[in-house]
C-alpha cells in the first residue's frame, strides 16, 4: 500500500519539531544506565565473566502496544531518539514496566499517558529479550483493539511525544522504507501480521 | 510444521551444558558497559537530558546471520545468557561490528567464527535501533545462502557456542514455542518469511 501524502507529512513534522539542534556532553549526576559485573559457573564447569545492565535499578522490561481504532486505523508515536542518526524516531507507544506491575497493566498505562487513549482487547503478540547477552530486560508486545479516546496525553517532564493515525498498511510500508527502525516497533509490527486478515484485525 | 524430537534433543543437551550452577556479584574491574550524559537542544526550543550506553568504548552495533545450507537448513546457535531466566539462549550468529568494519563483513566473521561456515551469498534483511532510547546500536541482521564448511569454530576467550542445525520451518515453531526470546533472532526470522517461498529460500 502507498502511503497517503498526508501521513508523510505528519511524520515530516514531528521530525522537524523534535529534531536535535545540538548536544552537549554534561556530567553524569545521577546516572540511570549503571552495569553490574558477575562471576558465573556454567554446568560444564567453566567460569565466564558478564556485565549486566540496570536502567533505573531496575532491569528495563518495557511494554509495547499497537494501537487500533475501530476504524483499523493504527496510531504511531514521533519523539526525539537523540542517539539515532536522525534524531527522531517514529515508533509505537511503550515505556518501562514499573514495580510490581504487570506487563498489561504497563502497556495499557502507557497506551493512556503517552496517546490518550484505553482498551478492554489486549492482546499479546511477543515476549522477547531486548539485549539478552547483557540485560534481563524482557519486552512484552500487544495489539490493541478497539481503543478509545479517554483523554488527553499525560507526559512526564522531559518526555516529548506526537502521535498520528495510519492504516496498519501504511505502517508496514513505513517500516519497509525505513522511517521506522526502532527493535520494538518492528517486531510489533511483524508480528501483528498474524491478525491482520482481509483488511482488518480480528480478536480471539 | 513440527519439531523433530531430534532438534528438542540437541537443544537439551545445550541448555544442560551451559546453564548456570552459580552466579556471584565481583567488582567491575575493567567496565564494558558505561553510560554518557548528554543535554540537547531540540527544535522546538526544548532542552532534554539523556543516557547514551557505549559497549567498551563503542556503540554496540551488531551483525546477525541467518546461515542456509544448500538443503535448506538453518543454523541455530545455544550460548549462556546468564541474565535471562533459562540462563541459556537459543539463537543466531552474531557479534559486535568492529571498529572499520562494515555489517556484511562482520556477518561474514562471525559465521566464520561462530560456526565455522562461509556463503558467497549475504541478502541485507533488516536493520534496525536495538534500543533507540539509549544507544546508538544499529543492528543488521542478513540471510547466508549456500554456506559453506571452512574450518572449526574459532570462539573468543570466554564464549562458549554449540550450533545445530533444523529446517527453517522448525526454528520459526521453535520461535512460536518460545525456544528462541532473542529480539535479534526474532526480528531476523521474521524478516526471512520474505524470502521463504514453496520450502525454499531463493537469493535476489
Amino acid at each position: 500500500m502507498k502511503v497517503r501524502e498526508e501521513v508523510y507529512q505528519k511524520l515530516r513534522e514531528g521530525v522537524e519539531e523534535f529534531q536535535t539542534v545540538s548536544t552537549k556532553k554534561v556530567e553524569n549526576v545521577k546516572p540511570f544506565l549503571q552495569a553490574e559485573c558477575y562471576q558465573i559457573l556454567l554446568n560444564n564447569q567453566c567460569t565466564i565473566v558478564r556485565e549486566k545492565l540496570k536502567k533505573g535499578g531496575k532491569d528495563g522490561s518495557a511494554a509495547i502496544v499497537l494501537p487500533v481504532t475501530k476504524e483499523n486505523e493504527v496510531i504511531l508515536t514521533i519523539e526525539p531518539r537523540v542517539f539515532t542518526k536522525s534524531t527522531v524516531g517514529i515508533g509505537l507507544p511503550a515505556g518501562y514496566i514499573e514495580q510490581g506491575e504487570d506487563a498489561k497493566a504497563a502497556a495499557l498505562r502507557e497506551l493512556r499517558e503517552e496517546v490518550g487513549y484505553t482498551t478492554n482487547t489486549l492482546i499479546p503478540l511477543a515476549s522477547f529479550y531486548q539485549d539478552s547477552g547483557c540485560s534481563s530486560a524482557y519486552n512484552q508486545a500487544f495489539l490493541a483493539l478497539d481503543i478509545r479516546k479517554v483523554g488527553e496525553q499525560k507526559l512526564d517532564e522531559g518526555e516529548y511525544i506526537k502521535y498520528l493515525f495510519c492504516h496498519y498498511e501504511e505502517a508496514l510500508q513505513l517500516m519497509e522504507e525505513h522511517y521506522m527502525e526502532d527493535a520494538n516497533a518492528i517486531i510489533t509490527l511483524e508480528k501483528a501480521k498474524k491478525y491482520w486478515k482481509g483488511g482488518s484485525f480480528y480478536g480471539i
